[in-house]
């Protein structure tokens, strides 16, 4: 069989459970393609080519484990993992070796998956790049955090790559990357032993390219393996447009993807999409989001600032010196903030709004120059623990891909999933439709 | 200066800010007191002797550098410290030496603590005791998880360590060995670096032998130093003693407890104080709490289930095992139920009452060979998220410590500890007013 680098993580899990395809070949295939690609596309730490081939070939042996039986999984390396260092991002950690995998990671692995190796993440999953590049194009940026997850899962080297989000670090690459990203509800994924940035923001997710491999991904990762079955839609969808109060920072290709989305959005809606008005409360609600993120920051790395600051980027000690200087009493007001803002949400998708579709990033992704992008628009709804999943909607100028985000109340990720796939399939463009 | 480690945390932390006393001395005092009774009471895994005695003479010599200054700390076993070895109550960790500080032990080294040494915990936090004795009567037993830190403090050891509660596990051994306990709001302090047992309630807190001691630590420990500074009270308080749903399994000095912690109670709300009875739903609440707790930790530990079981206690496979046969929808249920319960508890919080007094635990400690006692009466206020502070009100047919605790709205940490001052210094005997 040829080409199994080629199918999507949710087409290689069924095959795989039916014994069409072994695991083994399609390791070999995926490590294929990273031979042939990565120099350009620099998205991996670390490959784990002898064990994740013993276990490919030991799972084809042996009975199906659970969900992800046989599939390769690129890790973002700010999960620990015990059998490949884990850097964080940091040369502090360059020769971290974890006793333990990350929870998420474990589960994983306990559903068949093959951890394949480590992807590259920025310092400590803040603004300093590695080195991976856009793998459509590479002059410019995979985004960031989770970059080199991203960028594996857009280039075909892996059909499923573990993220993180406390900003924009899941929805911003994948739009970059022209890839479905999932952004699961806070708290869904146990975050412990991955490293933290800010807690009361860290969501883990995955990046697949279809609404069925991050579910796939996410039912594994979360221990709700009903997740992984993507219901059909019955019933009638109220769905808004929320172009947030950022919007005059969207680019021509963002206004316009969120043009097309509506179209799409009115086929599944079977009517009208209206645009949502957020409350005037909510025009501060990405300072608080920053101001919370970069407070928690300084404490969660208080100890490599302690010990090591020397080996931080500049970009980091300054967010870190910032972070300190809020005062306790900002950062509650903030928290106090979120918390009604939370509140106010959670009743508008409980009783008048089923979905929000939003802009994923400010348009294409930037020049590699230029950094990993900018979260604005994925911080509010970070903050506010909503579900989030990324889908690809179009090309920008340059032809690079322009994504939109579709966002479901507190805890409805069965929901969103579903209509996640409803909406890939009302796309005009029969190549975007696979994303379902 | 002679008896230092009689001192409490907040007598020494003045005494060592205006360098009326050496943080060396005091270090040397408790580290007698550890000689002497260490071999009864088995608090520690762990001491950093020479480390700890070089920090403290750096801080006698060097400028203040913060709430902490000079004050010798116990650290629980589950939270990891990057100069001490940390093996979370289990032989799977017996070598393992974490490369960093958990983050609310590197904020509180920041606030110029010393790491003296590690406490003994229960197996991963859960039931299976260590080798610990109630320093009051060493056939009895500390209570768990937290048991090292709870007898360390209550015997002179050390003026003040770290905690964590998933069910009971500050409040109960506070209340067995009759010191103050103290269990801030969920998400107070960051968990990152402690073992991870159920992420929906690991809550982190501390030992003292005041209520000065346990906001000194928490306040550190969070990095909301406004914290330490515990108020005085000047409205009126509504204060409700809730005997929960489970009161006939309180024994008799419970019930004396509650009944004493009455008078006091009016005696600060000048005013009677009223029973609550908590709405039909919370009945099943501490079911929920189980079921959340068991399901969460065959996820936690599944890493050390797949590689390790052997190595772990009958006892805690039992609970995984069950746990993992919860099911994601039970499980997901159990989760509404509680947000459900914590909406209700917040509005009564925050329009009819201020402040609530229930049981801290059955009774006194039990018998060593018993086991940890029973959490029971800790289930519900974990769940719910609530700032909880136990205070020993007198002693049993034993003659061993019997404690209630005090619980307040969500986040309203500042005002619990302000009223837990107030409350004990209304308490009849002068030695138990001695906890403000």
């Amino acid at each position: 069989m040829k080409d199994l680098e080629s199918l999507s993580a949710s087409q290689a899990a069924k095959a795989l459970a039916k014994r069409e395809i072994k695991a083994a070949d399609l390791l070999l295939s995926c490590l294929d393609r990273i031979g042939q690609r990565e120099s350009t596309v620099k998205a991996w730490v670390s490959l784990s080519k002898e064990n994740a081939l013993a276990r490919a070939k030991a799972l084809d042996k042996g009975p199906i484990k659970g969900i992800l039986h046989g599939l390769p999984i690129g890790v973002k390396d700010l999960y620990d993992t015990y059998d490949l260092p884990t850097a964080y991002g940091s040369p502090i950690y360059a020769n971290h070796y974890p006793s333990t995998d990350a929870v998420s990671i474990a589960l994983m692995r306990q559903s068949g998956g093959i951890i394949l190796g480590k992807t590259v993440t920025t310092e400590f999953a803040s603004f300093k790049s590695g080195p991976t590049t856009n793998p459509l194009d590479q002059k410019h940026a995979p985004g960031g955090s989770s970059s080199g997850s991203a960028a594996a899962v857009a280039d075909l080297m892996v059909p499923i790559a573990t993220g993180s989000q406390t900003a924009g670090s899941i929805i911003r690459p994948a739009s970059f990357c022209g890839v479905v990203g999932y952004k699961p509800s806070f708290g869904k994924i146990s975050v412990a032993g991955v490293k933290s940035l800010a807690p009361s923001l860290d969501t883990l997710g995955c990046f697949g390219r279809s609404v069925e491999d991050v579910a796939l991904g996410v039912a594994a990762m979360s221990g709700d393996h009903g997740l992984a079955t993507v219901d059909d839609l019955h019933n009638k969808l109220r769905i808004a447009i929320c172009k947030t109060p950022d919007w005059e920072l969207a680019s021509k290709d963002t206004v316009s993807a969120i043009a097309l989305a509506r179209f799409s959005a009115e086929s599944i809606a079977k009517g009208k999409v209206e645009d949502l008005s957020l409350p005037k409360t909510f025009d501060h609600l990405r300072e608080s989001q920053t101001r919370i993120m970069l407070s928690e920051m300084s404490r969660s790395l208080a100890f490599e600032r302690d010990h090591y600051s020397k080996k931080m980027s500049a970009q980091i000690n300054k967010q870190l010196t910032d972070g300190a200087m809020i005062t306790y009493a900002q950062y509650s007001q903030d928290l106090d903030h979120a918390k009604a803002a939370q509140f106010w949400i959670a009743e508008l998708m409980n009783n008048q709004v089923d979905l929000i579709i939003a802009p994923s990033a400010v348009g294409e992704a930037p020049l590699l120059k230029d950094g990993t992008g900018d979260p604005i628009f994925c911080r509010i709804w970070t903050l506010l623990g909503l579900p989030c999943i990324n889908l690809n909607i179009g090309s920008g100028v340059n032809g690079l891909p322009v994504g939109i985000q579709l966002i479901a109340g507190p805890g409805k990720d069965r929901f969103l999933l579903s209509t996640a796939r409803a909406f890939a399939l009302a796309l005009p463009d029969p190549v975007l439709r696979d994303q379902a």
